[in-house]
């Protein structure tokens, strides 16, 4: 047995800059975040210049000053966390920056910030366990509403390609701002439908996340518009466009996926924009569509004009005699729809439109649509 | 028409803190970076409080001081840069940090870094443009010769689920600290296939992206190891433990898509200890690959036992007389690897062991490895 030229490798490889060469071993010694076994979490940050560090993260209002050592690592150690996915940031004296201990980002529009799970509770639906995994594919679809190639992507349930069973679908919509990835990277989508279906709490299904800002190719990056900065307002998100144009998807999905083609295997379900998306797409396509998620939904549009806005008295009446299973609308008590909900809530009471009603604490999060799932997808196709 | 909520959606968000809330519009306003149309580029940091903030970028060594102006804004503008995919850091006071208004991002092993595009030449590949998109999927497999399951990343190109006709199948592999994610963030392996097929100087085919270190069930974040910190030396991957159980892989594909089951429509490249991977598979399992790439490619194992690196003269005698229509070598001229893979080339040429040789500039570095690719994939399969 011979130590060789992978000796030779490393030892060079440490004596560049990252750019200079390829970075095998490039981060730093520091270990950050830290869960501790009591779930608090220390974070760490060598900064010996820094006047002042501060640090934000989901589990907190307001920032937290850390403590600097007296080798240049600022640190703070939160109380126990409960059981979630959290996203964090550090501000050095004003500029915030990721932890370079961390390598696990999400990006939430045009804002990039660390990661990490407490597990015990929810957090371990976020998790990549040992368990069987579905599929996750990108992919392209000609779309002729909006005459263009549109990028999707789909996540298949573990044994969906060796099998030959038809499975039913749901439909994930992002909120504004978001794109074909956001119920991938802020949702956990496929942790948590792989987890859900492993402990046999959910049917096993496709889900199909498309991208919800019609007038958009694909998610930043992913589109010939390069890599250009996220944000701005869209055209086409709340005027009926994307309603009008959704057959696309689901011809798009019935035509090249092994499917439920009725209502019995279809399942329509968004947050926030999505949720507004949902309700109309349920209202809009007749008799499609048996279960209906509104997560944390905006109930009106930007412009009425379209058809899909027309007569919704109507519509909903026809929805109601048609059927369905499950209309299910959940809320945080501090989301600041939460006027409009109930708005829209007393609404379909005055129809005796029947829907399940959730209230959660909190308000307009990811943690509370990643919930949300834990919670609808249960529900689904039983 | 009317404007409703949706105006009070956005106002109320503009409000909060990038947790309390969605994070619609999060980023700063400053644009970085801004690419000149004489590919110059300028990179902006608003960082007032900052005494020094420096640039490194993978257009040149060392750092490059930055100039703040009066309302604390540190900018640097280069000359005009060559066609590529660049990846830059900032470094304030000694942190190094990312661009706050630039969420484009990639990581490679343990180091997170901006990156952006530079048109007019390679770049021009690595961009997504206005051309037929392959499909991109991350699945598992089980491997028996791991007991595991792994997850591998697989491009299939346009037109491949709408039609019925077999293609030949690129079996990627990564270099060491990489994962089956490498090749597509840093590798832009499915831009670089999307753009040669289109310009019909590549066959369609399928491209396989392996995790090359058999030891671990998937890349970092992705494996029931959770968000772990990358890095440090992984057992099994020269010593013979990938190369022997790489039939697993081939298995997996050729039972699950449709592919061409023999040697013309097989090919296996890879770089550094990918390459290393890719000049053992092709030896060991004989009459198997007539494409073979090697890019940077380390030459010896860490250990000599397994049956993979054993009479080592024989199997190239008889791969060599099973004949093979390509064995492409490419290293660049500053490359730590340049006088192994020199050394190798001697040993090739003592035996008349024909192969194809590309000496470029440059080292060990992911800009040579995409030109690579470029230069490589269309000899395939024709």
């Amino acid at each position: 047995m011979k130590k060789t030229l992978f000796v030779l490798l490393i030892s060079t490889l440490l004596c560049t800059n990252g750019f200079s060469q390829q970075a095998i071993w490039g981060g730093s010694e520091i270990v950050s975040p830290e869960i501790h076994p009591n779930n608090s979490v220390t974070f760490r940050l060598h900064a010996p210049n820094a006047k002042e560090v501060k640090l934000t993260g989901e589990w907190t209002q307001g920032s937290i000053f850390m403590n600097k050592d007296d080798k240049g690592v600022w640190s703070h150690t939160t109380a126990p966390l409960s059981s979630n996915l959290y996203g964090y940031s550090f501000w050095v004296d004003s500029l915030r920056t990721i932890d370079p201990s961390n390598v696990y980002i999400n990006r939430d529009v045009a804002t990039v910030f660390n990661i990490f799970i407490i597990g015990g509770g929810n957090g371990d639906y976020y998790k990549v366990n040992k368990v069987p995994h579905g599929s996750v594919t990108r992919r392209w679809y000609y779309s002729p509403g909006n005459e263009m190639e549109r990028r999707i992507t789909i996540y298949t349930p573990p044994g969906y390609e060796s099998g030959k069973e038809k499975y039913p679908v749901l439909y994930l919509l992002h909120g504004m701002g978001g794109d074909e990835e956001a119920w991938m990277a802020l949702g956990r989508t496929s942790q948590i439908l792989d987890n859900l279906i492993a402990q046999g709490k959910a049917k096993p299904m496709i889900v199909v996340m498309t991208n919800g800002n019609v007038a958009q190719e694909a998610a930043p990056g992913e589109s010939s518009l390069g890599f250009y900065k996220p944000g701005g307002r869209l055209p086409h998100t709340s005027d009926g466009k994307m309603e009008e144009t959704f057959i696309d998807v689901i011809s798009f999905v019935e035509n090249n996926y092994r499917v439920i083609k009725d209502k019995s295997g279809r399942a329509v379900a968004g947050l926030s924009m999505g949720g507004f998306h949902a309700m109309g797409i349920s209202r809009y396509y007749p008799n499609t569509f048996d279960y209906v998620g509104l997560f944390s939904h905006a109930t009106r549009p930007r412009e009425e004009g379209s058809p899909v806005y027309q007569n919704i008295d109507e519509a909903l009446a026809a929805q109601k005699k048609n059927g369905y299973k499950l209309y299910w609308i959940a809320i945080g008590k501090t989301d600041f729809l939460y006027k409009a909900v109930e708005d829209y809530r007393a609404k379909l009471d005055s129809m005796d439109f029947k829907y399940t009603y959730v209230e959660s604490e909190g308000g307009h999060t990811w943690s509370n649509w990643r919930d949300y799932m834990i919670q609808f997808v249960p529900l689904l196709f039983k």
